[in-house]
């Protein structure tokens, strides 16, 4: 059975084909810069890439191309669209409605649009993703996993904000929690890597969005995103944790309007707002040739990231692992170094040499005689929804 | 010499006139309920205490009932209000203005008015005390302590928001934390405690307001409020950490004016919001008989407290004590035990036998053989403010 796999973005679409349940990939790549003349689609398919950049307007002028793609007889993957038997979507917010994933249906699709105001950066996009897909491959199961879904373990006395109860019972604002997929696919690896089912693992998953889960055998126990995606950890372009009456103070004291602040915030902060650059691999090169900003961004990252490795420690009360995953927990060798110096305490002791090993598989980056494992585990997300996509199939015929 | 100190609040005054420098307490007390014809004046002087309910309709008519009694023949406190050399007073935001104790001008009064945006429950109020002491003693000294003068230590990887660096250039938005002087004493109690100068302790004051310093060798190097006084910990009306988006799906989505929402999470959150109570005791009492809300509030706001243990354990890569102090820390066996639980990880582990043991005395509840002490030790701003505002003196004489 094939499974595509789409991660739809405000420009770009990120997407794999699998073949299940063997899981093996049949193509995988992105398009970029949608919206935009000079537009980028790159396929990787049977160890081939083709790149183009070719003007692509719309995400359904791009999944257009990737069907032309998938159909085209020289490269021979699929023969009529009908051969994709499920898209699986990976969709930011499920809010309170989605604990599971679920096949998507117009209230579905309804109940998506409506948590927009909850991850206006990811709702919208994940939703035009599915419509298009639905036009594009109209007899294949369309499908949702929600990046909230791995939190719904997380206790009441930790999801919930210290504001009046009615907020939290009448109007759902409380600790949703983000990455999921990433978080539950790295964590299990983890625990198979452990060979501890009974384990406490800190999951770190940087990316150009970053957070932390505190995972107690298996199951997410707090979470470093909160209502929204902008908590917790410095991102690229976004905050994470600030005091909320620096909302105030802009909008009463410097004239601000409510939507700049959000903009600012969401779109200006971060590594982007403290360096000028929002690609870590630029604030590396930087900071290395002197960059004092840069400098400063990459130590203000990296001391928020072991603030939350102490926290979670404490609320484990123990710590088996922490494991680094996605593009920058994945890559960056600088701030891995960065967030593990001086926490001994915890445990946590690098091995400088291990560390500046590149590779793809899951690897141990900790001192041999240290408590705490330090590993690098490639996250997943896409074969995580292809999963848990199919798993929704288990037990029925696809028709 | 003799030394008034003051902490005003919107409804109250908290006073303390000591000898200075041999620190004896001639008079202490609070007047309560300001503005109300059942206002009470409280005023313990050798071994007696005087309680009256009186109207006190504003802070001027309560500093005169103060000065009527400290000049009643009959308790023969002083003789003339001259007699009083200085009134420390102390104030809650110092800004980027004032890192150190300062005289009172005019353009310091100025200055700690147009603060009032940054602190605006505290700095208002710490003014019109300010400007009834002149108005009572004119001729005595009128110096300012600020509660963020000791964090001014704090580096500037940790003082720092993620969010354009103009922000904090020009408009000085950074954390500045507060209770400084509450932290202050009992870090330094808590170093000659241990005997230890070079020394990792993590201080938590929990009283109406609540924070934690990370202290390092004595100096503040991270702290749990920021840019104003509600972030960081769970307090009795304001609901510290949220996620900032919270404020922008209140206004959006709900319609909440941005007035309506500063209200909310300052005067109507925290133990207030979940529980209806704001008074510990109260919601120890209620949670004992059963009610759930009150239950789940306190285990909450005992949880914040132990991630930020965790958090501070982590960038001061050690921990030789943890401190409780104020009103709930110094008094709350039952916060005391729900935060130092399932701590071990870290090397606390309390003595729950020793924590049951009421005293005024600085005292160590942690078990025998555990790395980690933890100190109970009654904080006196006064006195450190006393301290203070003396010291500005000692190579000055006073006139």
């Amino acid at each position: 059975m094939q499974v595509l796999v789409l991660n739809s973005g405000s420009s770009s679409i990120k997407f794999q084909l699998f073949s299940m349940p063997e899981a093996s990939i049949l193509c995988s790549g992105l398009i970029e810069r949608i919206g935009f003349e000079d537009a980028l689609f790159n396929f990787k398919t049977n160890g081939k890439t083709i790149t183009l950049e070719t003007p692509i307007l719309n995400h359904k002028d791009g999944l257009k191309l990737l069907a032309e793609h998938l159909l085209n007889k020289d490269i021979g993957i699929i023969k009529t669209s009908d051969d994709i038997s499920i898209v699986g979507h990976r969709v930011v917010h499920g809010g309170k409605h989605f604990s599971e994933t679920t096949e998507i249906t117009e209230t579905v699709k309804e109940k998506i649009r409506r948590l927009s105001s909850l991850a206006p950066l990811h709702n919208p996009a994940n939703l035009q993703g599915i419509e298009v897909a639905e036009d594009i491959f109209p007899n294949a199961k369309q499908i949702a996993v929600f990046d909230t879904a791995f939190h719904q373990s997380i206790p009441e006395y930790a999801y919930k904000y210290a504001i009046p109860s009615k907020f939290s019972d009448e109007y759902n604002i409380r600790v949703y929690g983000f990455h999921g997929t990433s978080h539950k696919y790295v964590s299990e690896k983890a625990i198979d890597y452990l060979g501890k089912k009974e384990s406490k693992i800190v999951t770190i998953h940087l990316g150009n969005g970053c957070s932390m889960t505190a995972v107690k055998n298996g199951k997410s126990i707090d979470h470093s995103l909160g209502f929204s995606p902008n908590t917790g950890l410095i991102m690229g372009t976004r905050s994470g944790d600030i005091d909320s009456s620096i909302i105030f103070y802009l909008a009463k004291k410097l004239n601000f309007s409510l939507d700049e602040i959000n903009t600012l915030l969401q779109k200006e902060s971060g590594m982007l707002g403290l360096t000028g650059f929002s690609d870590l691999r630029d604030i590396e090169e930087e900071a290395a040739k002197g960059n004092k900003s840069c400098e400063l961004a990459l130590q203000m990252n990296a001391y928020r990231i072991k603030k939350y490795i102490g926290s979670y420690a404490a609320i484990l009360n123990g710590l088996d692992a922490i494991v680094f995953t996605a593009g920058i927990g994945e890559n960056s060798q600088l701030m891995r170094r960065l967030v593990c110096e001086d926490l001994d305490f915890l445990g946590i002791a690098i091995d400088t040499q291990k560390n500046e090993i590149k590779s793809q598989e899951i690897r141990s980056i900790g001192q041999k005689d240290a408590n705490v494992e330090i590993l690098v585990i490639p996250t997943n997300e896409e074969l995580e929804i292809a999963k848990q996509a199919m798993g929704l199939y288990q037990d029925k015929p696809i028709c």
